[in-house]
């Protein structure tokens, strides 16, 4: 990069000048270098070995080049068996130092002639070792430090091209005045014809141990390259430099210093910019920032907090959101914090103009005139904040049993439910987000057909649940022992190990089939009267409860409580419960019932709830519970009508 | 509304025929039954008395009107000692039956033969006592129930106006025709003459018992309005019927049969809607629908779970909003949802491309291009959202202790700081919600010197604080006993009754002052790095307890832990810590200082925070407690330096 010795006047021609170079770092590498940090590097400074990529200048006062790209990395840590190389360029090994903030950078910068005298020294080793005869790369290290800003985009780098200043000057014997003139024209248009061949091939097989060989340019090419020009490359000096360096070697007995660093960017104002910045922001597309950004956040996570976090678990993980509403806007919203990238929604309702103030993805405007439907501006909404989801919304009515339907009705109900079977088919969560018991039975029922994860979430007016339901029941098993749920499980979907009893879903705990609950209620049951924390709150925790189950390695048949550290956070549900085997949504006769009958099945659930009850036997158990209370205490015998008062949801919330 | 008795041909003209009611609902009307119904009705269905206001019709074939308006409750339960009577319109006594729901609604419309023989019942008595001839409009009670569905703004009516249906007809022994005819010229002259001097005065004095009068209309005049008919108005056959009555009275002993009820409206099909419902939606002002559902939103939670809830207390609390990030969109949506109406959020930034999917009230749009600043963006967020809040974004920086300032910005930070003053002295309640420590020591303060409530919220990874500051100190007491305390602030403040030890602050558990703590940091210490469900749950419980501590009858004199049941679940802070009296943010000495100097006294701090520990003594507490661990243990005089770890905010926040 600069002259090895100052010379007063006029230089002499037969020492070796240094060419300047010139750092060349294209977006790609910004990119590459933004991914390792974020997904490998982490918080590590370790310096990293990456290669650069140079070629001689064709023009006269034009320094050459070294570029790093996105190959720096791949080339440098892969045995590099075939690479598309980039022509006119060489690879020449680089030490890269990324930093971890500005302050340890300036700290660097600061402290760096350490640094470039490593290199120095290591440069100088290699000419006495005769290492670099072998591998002329060596003679050209370079040293870049670096500290990548992802949040901004924002990169400040500095490269160093250390070049020796021994006490006295390289020098050659003769001077070297272009190809022609050192190899004479036979020659000369030989090399020229090489030189051309190799840059027309499509590969370059690259040895790792870079000895030069027919398949990689060494030295000759590279005079090839710059024979116009009265300069040499220092690798034309070879002979010389290891003459002398050996001379200089044995009178000093360590390195010579070395002058390295690339001269800053002179600013519009004059000053220069030192050590330079590359700002990539606004070179990008901005739905390409927003994705990287909202990646990086995410990626942070695991620099320290949570190591073994599996983002692309979250991220892949289709996720329908039944009902828009307060609670739907919520999880919607931290599904998207946490990176899931498909989304849908279904809700039968339109935008009120009550619910935007409580529903964190409607506007004003959505519940203006006609009032937009709440499934589609959801999605809508969703979009907006980040393009790169994928945001669906679907206008449909959940199927509810004890909802009287007139034919017409019903004729659309088994549309709905076939749609919502389907879509409960498709993703891989479920979430529970109405505003009433019944509506959940259904696609309770279906998470159960299916085997997928279901969460419920449902608020009362200052407490709330949040619940995760069980693992789906093992098929024709009425009523699993702990044995018989371990042994159904694991051979229904190679489950790791043994489990305990499946945990029960919403409606496990009842002895009622559930219906209509909407009746004759005033207004104050009709809508969502809960205050209005509540629902930010029992939204996040519906999502966090997913995370956690996502990244446990049993997945659906995690514990309810594991003490063992599994997974992510999995453990948090301060209560559970198991399965009921007589449950009129979740149970292995009820879910046989509706894979074998379909609709059949369901209508006859939603035209007349208490045929689940005959189905599951509840109808039995209430019978003899009655009996009992009659025969032992007739006074006593109100029990079966207080659990009857879960139906009218008056009191069916359990406080986390 | 129909005639008493069907006839064969053509009707006797001696027969008394009653003249059909036509009703008429005000826009008044539905607005002021909505109010009552949300704000002090609730769950009742007690019926109402109301009064309605009839004028007979001017024109033959027209019916009278029947008119119920705004006027309607509050004539029937004021004094009514000066009302603007409508002057065509007379007052009578009617009876609002509101029901709770739909199918409350229908059951009475079912079963409404018993409402109606019970008014004619009531009628009926009142000829046979003479009531009516005293209160002649005792005759024209009528009858109307209702369905107010607030939430769709759907009023469900029907009005019943009983006729008497006598075994046998009432007759007038001479039909009148007209108001000459009936009076002479001279006479019918001087009617109308009186008629038209009412009717031009700007009052009316009603009297409360309703007697005739030379200030209320009776039935003279309402027969010089009903003049140009040869129909009579019941009351001009007043004698007749009186005397018919009785006798029928003997005879049957019992009330005659009613018929009462308005007919249905003829829908655009040739059907008859049956009852009435009037869709007040679509003649509303969108944002005027906004306003009242929100207002109805809020208003229902009185109604059964919370009745003692202030909502005016909430919705008059200006909140000041320090950071709109993360956890300061997640506290702005939350005051929206209780309807609190003023906010300003303050952020020195802009909207970057990561946060949209975190902070929920930014589009991907705000993160293009330049970028809005988030301050403006998420107030222009909020009146999107709800057009009838007073949002407001303020660009400003919260000066931080020990963050190093130019002499160009020491004199920014000072034109800061004194914004910042007058916003806290302008508002309620403060929110921390910034993303360093330090930035909350100079608000701290301020609240402090105020006297404002401050609610601080911080995220960790996966933990996160909320908590409220204490009461403001006692001025010139510098460690406050139970007693001072007491003594002190009841004297400044005029709290109620006795309280513990005032609450401590953010910084009352340090020993060091605040200093930078973003120096040094890498990337994923200087990002928010948290589950992305924390903010929401933070968000939402700051304003919780904020709503909690306002509903208070101490307010921020509040105890943590109120057993007594005051507030609205003030009690829920699981951990409670007493101010400092060598705090560096809210300590008497440092609020007296800044009192004192203003500014002067902040630039010492800002620029040198360690002034701060020699001010509030905490410089003697660390060389006391250096000496004491030197003297007692060399090997544990690490003490102070984990007090000092505090600063960086490694570890500084409490899990909830």
């Amino acid at each position: 990069m600069q002259s090895s010795t100052p010379q007063p006047g006029r230089p002499d021609p037969s020492n070796v000048l240094f060419d300047p170079f010139q750092s060349t770092v294209t977006q790609g590498f910004w990119t590459e270098l933004s991914d390792l940090k974020l997904g490998t590097l982490r918080l590590s400074e370790e310096p990293l070995t990456i290669s650069g990529f140079w070629g001689p200048s064709n023009y006269e006062g034009v320094p050459p080049q070294l570029q790093v790209d996105n190959e720096s990395f791949r080339l440098a840590h892969s045995s590099a068996e075939v690479s598309v190389g980039i022509r006119a360029q060489h690879e020449v090994p680089g030490t890269l130092h990324n930093l971890n903030s500005i302050e340890r950078f300036r700290a660097f910068q600061a402290n760096k002639r350490s640094a470039e005298q490593a290199t120095a020294l290591q440069i100088w080793q290699d000419i006495l070792s005769g290492a670099a005869e072998a591998q002329p790369r060596l003679l050209q290290r370079f040293l870049l430090f670096t500290f990548a800003d992802l949040k901004l985009f924002r990169y400040h780098y500095w490269f160093a091209f250390p070049a020796l200043k021994p006490p006295a000057p390289f020098t050659l014997e003769q001077p070297v005045a272009g190809l022609t003139s050192a190899f004479g024209p036979q020659l000369a248009a030989k090399v020229a014809r090489a030189c051309q061949s190799w840059r027309e091939r499509a590969h370059t097989q690259l040895q790792p141990d870079g000895k030069p060989g027919t398949r990689q340019p060494a030295w000759l090419l590279l005079i090839a390259q710059d024979g116009h020009s009265a300069r040499c490359h220092p690798l034309l000096a070879w002979q010389q430099v290891k003459r002398e360096a050996a001379a200089q070697q044995a009178q000093d007995g360590c390195a010579p210093e070395a002058a390295a660093w690339e001269p800053g960017r002179r600013r519009p104002d004059g000053s220069v910019q030192q050590p330079r910045v590359a700002e990539l922001a606004a070179s990008m597309d901005p739905s390409a920032l927003a994705h990287s950004a909202v990646h990086l956040n995410l990626g942070l996570m695991r620099w320290r907090a949570a190591p073994a976090l599996d983002l692309e678990k979250l991220a892949t993980a289709k996720c329908l959101l039944l009902g828009a509403g307060t609670l739907g806007c919520a999880v919607a919203r931290t599904l998207l914090g946490w990176g899931v990238s498909s989304i849908t929604l279904v809700d039968s309702g339109r935008v009120a103009y009550s619910n935007p103030v409580r529903q964190s993805l409607f506007t004003f405007e959505d519940s203006r005139g006609g009032a937009t439907p709440k499934a589609q501006a959801a999605a809508a909404s969703l979009r907006c904040i980040y393009p790169h989801v994928e945001a669906e919304g679907r206008q449909l009515t959940v199927p509810m049993p004890g909802h009287p339907l007139t034919p017409a009705e019903l004729s659309q109900a088994e549309e709905d439910a076939a749609k919502l079977d389907a879509l409960v088919a498709d993703c891989d969560v479920v979430f529970l987000l109405m505003d009433t018991r019944e509506a959940r039975w259904l696609p309770t029922l279906l998470a159960a057909t299916h085997g997928k994860l279901a969460i419920n979430a449902a608020l009362a007016f200052d407490t709330f649940l949040v619940m995760r339901h069980g693992a789906p029941p093992v098929p024709d098993a009425g009523f699993l022992t702990s044995h018989e749920a371990r042994a159904g499980t694991s051979r229904s979907s190679g489950r790791p190990g043994s489990a305990p009893q499946r945990l029960g879903c919403y409606f496990c705990s009842d002895v009622v089939a559930p219906v209509d609950s909407t009746v004759d209620r005033p207004l104050d049951q009709m809508c969502t009267v809960a205050r209005p924390g509540l629902a930010p709150i029992a939204g996040a925790l519906a999502v966090e409860m997913m995370a956690s189950v996502l990244q446990h390695p049993a997945g659906i048949y995690a514990p309810a409580l594991d003490t063992s550290g599994a997974g992510f956070g999995a453990s948090r549900n301060p209560e559970e419960g198991q399965a009921f085997s007589q449950c009129t949504a979740c149970s292995a006769c009820v879910v046989q019932q509706y894979k074998q009958q379909g609709w059949q099945f369901l209508q006859q659930a939603l035209q007349d709830p208490k045929g689940l009850e005959d189905l599951t036997g509840l109808t039995e158990l209430q019978e003899k519970a009655a009996a009992a209370a009659e025969l032992m205490d007739l006074d006593h015998a109100g029990s079966m009508e207080s659990a009857g008062a879960l139906e009218e949801g008056g009191d069916e919330w359990t406080a986390l």
